[in-house]
């Protein structure tokens, strides 16, 4: 058994590797067909008491492959406010936590391609879990790009002993906006409090970040030169909303960051650069 | 001393009333001075339950005054979930509650003219209370309307004996976005829990009503000619992404909305037509 030290340490340096590659092979994307200079502007930052951690995140903006994509690691610690405290797994008792995690929302321009979302974590409270998931959300139908998103998610979870129904029920449910009896897109996978078989997990954890590029890459090089209109871009803007609408009011990431001490430019880069809504 | 019902009543009566007002003053003002054919579009709702009741709203769209204003009345009673009930008044015993109100929010074409929020409701459970107010949003500095502004409601609120300098500062603190340390405007009035004296109370709620309709009227008339730019309608947008972040993120009303059975096209009217976030 390792101990928890030894845990995090491996669980942030993989953070930091698969953020470092994922900026890498999205960058490659936007200067090989598009626009040789664009590229990713870094930001770090620090919480208020530095000993709290910070993160690194990111940010893709006005490409002619990504709107906006970002990419955000961060590695903070301290402890919660009584009210959250009861939300949070194994928090109760002293609301002490540390949380690494890594976070990628991609807004693509061309209206054919999918909006991406890839988030791995690891928590330690009282308790220690790694949660995660790949979900994806078109503001067009597409059944072969969405059946091949599932049948690539299906294997990782095969590959790593993950019930892939489970998970990709977790994610319907999760990603649903109960106000608009709506889902947020065509799902994907989810899955939190994974407390068991630490190995198993960070292993998982670790494919299903190379996983995501491999997918991400599919579904960008499937599509980038696929023409589109005004009114696909229109109703990109319009689904767009709606992801605003599930983020704020529902997302618990975005209530995590809120609540740890996080930086709000990486906490709300999930957000998309434009939306509309009627 | 009234009775409850009787009070019921009039207050319904008079949010029919001054929705109409509103809604005639602002299509008159959208059509005197740019487009004849402008109209609200009226659509009336039901709670899934009829005997629950519903509302009226009022939207105009695509104007060349207003990108987007909603004059929304509704009347619902019903039973809170067990969960939401310590949030609201009264509501904690039996979860029976009867609301009725009028809500506001009009986004202009002109990044010069602030966005303005007017809302007064009559709200009844075990308790009964009057609550409301009035604020500005602008994307643009303009000391001189704030004073305008800020003097009328002070002229209101002193003709009906409420502490003006209370509810200023209750505004301040309710449209606040802890997450960014920043005002969502510049403030204006916001009151809730006004259970004592309820014929004073009504009086104020129809003034602060007709005062709402002086006040837009002013503001719009001051400043309907001015050119503006490409760069001033990005700032707003900018500033409307800050709107929405509140609205969704914080505000009761949203909240209350949502969990009384609310119509979701009318609670979200609020949400400006086109945001940008950087």
């Amino acid at each position: 058994m390792r101990n928890q030290e030894n845990k995090k340490k491996l669980v942030n340096n993989w953070f930091n590797f698969i953020q470092s590659q994922i900026c890498l092979q999205f960058e490659n994307l936007e200067k090989n067909f598009f626009n040789k200079n664009k590229r990713f502007k870094k930001r770090i930052w620090k919480k208020s008491n530095n000993e709290e951690g910070g993160g690194a995140s990111y940010l893709l903006e006005n490409g002619k492959l990504f709107d906006k994509v970002g990419v955000n690691k961060s590695t903070v610690s301290g402890i919660f406010k009584k009210e959250f405290r009861s939300k949070i797994l194994g928090a109760g008792h002293d609301g002490k936590y540390w949380a690494s995690g890594v976070s990628v929302v991609a807004h693509m321009r061309n209206p054919k391609i999918p909006a991406l979302h890839f988030n791995t974590r690891f928590i330690v409270t009282s308790k220690e879990w790694f949660g995660g998931g790949i979900d994806v959300t078109p503001s067009q139908k597409d059944k072969k790009e969405k059946n091949m998103i599932h049948s690539k998610l299906k294997q990782i979870c095969y590959n790593n002993n993950k019930d892939y129904v489970k998970y990709k029920k977790w994610c319907d449910k999760y990603f649903y906006l109960p106000h608009r009896s709506e889902a947020r897109g065509i799902g994907g996978i989810f899955f939190d409090y994974e407390q068991k078989k630490w190995e198993e997990n960070f292993k998982f954890i670790r494919e299903l970040g190379l996983g995501f590029i491999d997918i991400a890459k599919k579904i960008i090089l499937d599509k980038n030169k696929l023409k589109w209109n005004k009114i696909e871009k229109e109703q990109q803007y319009y689904k767009r909303g709606r992801y605003i609408e599930f983020n704020l009011l529902y997302d618990r990431g975005t209530k995590f960051g809120l609540n740890s001490g996080g930086d709000i430019k990486s906490i709300l880069m999930s957000l998309p650069p434009k939306a509309k809504w009627k």
